[in-house]
């Protein structure tokens, strides 16, 4: 497989250049050798930059890519001038046509946090990740009520990643339950989440993939037999159907793709600004 | 301020869209109102998104913003002909130049994750989170060894939400463990982490902070005390002077910043591909 070195250059952290620049990436076929620049928020750094990025061009023959998200144009245009490989300035493309379109001046904000201290939404977002943290595996009830989200479904289905995921990425506090032996016996959901079944939300799972899961984790284990995962697949699924509650199943889906099907179906409150 | 209707379509589940439109519309002073379509995967959905956004066009008088990460052609296509709203192409603008630069053709795959019970990336992901909520705040020693990253500091210094980021984000095995009075008065790390200094880093914190951050949890405690708060600040980042580790001040930073930063310094071999 072809390979070529990518360079990531932002004034911030350089998260949302190199997230963005590999879903571009993951549309060739080739092998990228990433070289991160965070924090290029001077003309000095930007001339280290540059003389970086001109210095593999010579070594390896070939054009890097330059991937910039720079709010500073006089960064920007050290890199511009300078930079044999081949950029690509993935702010200045659409804050252009934008400053048009919307009659504003863009205000060269670097980052999205500037000092957190001070910012709700970042302070809500912590809170959120603890929240989560405490409300891990039905650990607690305390201000269940809270919950934006509660995930349900049997042990290692998924439930508790995707929770993180949903705190850290959206600040929705997300709680999760395991449904287990006790619940399937009583043919009920557990007594604490009735009063909030419009927050709650299934997470299913092929008893095979099941299996795979838990033997990693406990091999040869009744817990992990393919007959018990059969078994408490099917009465979390029976359970599901009777309480009327939305699940989906997290075979072959990323907690991306889980997180995202969890907000189109609930639309918590939080999120509709 | 300016108001706007902004739209996120995607044939995946559209976070790369949000999260990169987002530092976009961080550079304007305006207060968005975000639609989201993720999995617009067929045409007919494509014909739906376009109703959705004209309709917008119309109540509202004017263009709504319509960020895009389409990897089908025909779904794009549908979207370009039809659509009133001011349409950023995401993937296209730059996927087109690195087609000819690179000499490749795109292959037009949807989303980083495919069918994630295939792939080892992800496997290794999960994994990781796993690994970092088993070993949050010390809980642990089991595999220390094991860790990419070791995070060490006073209670309420961002040691777990850096943790999980970095897990998340990057796949990285972040363990991390409180520094306590009985390390203060031994005037030593804990002993389980001495052989894996060079996997340290230590996140320390201006005490009025810490103090304000504790007293949401304990009011009025000497756990939140600014006389205790300053004693355990002084204590830690003695220690860590003494023990020759590196560590940052989280006063100001987010968890992005705090991640990046640590992952500057430390350059952990699991990020070196």
């Amino acid at each position: 497989m072809p390979t070529r070195t990518v360079f990531f250059i932002s004034d911030g952290t350089g998260i949302t250049a190199e997230t963005f620049g590999n879903a571009i990436l993951a549309q060739f076929e080739m092998k990228p050798r990433h070289v991160r620049l965070p924090f290029t928020d001077t003309v000095d750094k930007a001339h280290q930059a540059v003389r970086q990025i001109n210095h593999t061009t010579e070594v390896e023959g070939q054009k890097p890519i330059v991937f910039t998200t720079l709010v500073s144009m006089e960064v920007l245009s050290v890199i511009q001038q300078g930079c044999q490989g081949m950029l690509l300035d993935m702010f200045g493309t659409f804050v252009r046509p934008l400053e048009v379109e919307l009659g504003l001046k863009s205000n060269h904000r670097i980052g999205r946090f500037s000092d957190v201290s001070q910012s709700k939404a970042y302070h809500d977002r912590i809170e959120a990740i603890n929240f989560s943290l405490a409300h891990d595996d039905g650990q607690s009830n305390r201000d269940l009520e809270q919950s934006d989200v509660i995930l349900v479904g049997v042990s290692r289905s998924g439930k508790t990643p995707t929770s993180l995921y949903l705190s850290m990425q959206y600040g929705l506090k997300a709680s999760n339950y395991p449904l287990i032996p006790e619940d399937f016996e009583r043919r009920q959901l557990p007594p604490a989440l009735m009063p909030h079944r419009k927050k709650i939300f299934g997470l299913s799972i092929q008893p095979e993939r099941l299996s795979e899961i838990r033997n990693e984790r406990r091999p040869n284990s009744r817990y992990a037999s393919i007959e018990n995962c059969r078994m408490e697949v099917s009465e979390a699924e029976a359970m599901m159907r009777r309480a009327g509650i939305r699940w989906l199943s997290t075979t072959t889906k990323s907690i991306e793709e889980i997180a995202t099907t969890i907000l189109q179906e609930l639309q918590p409150e939080r999120l509709t600004y």
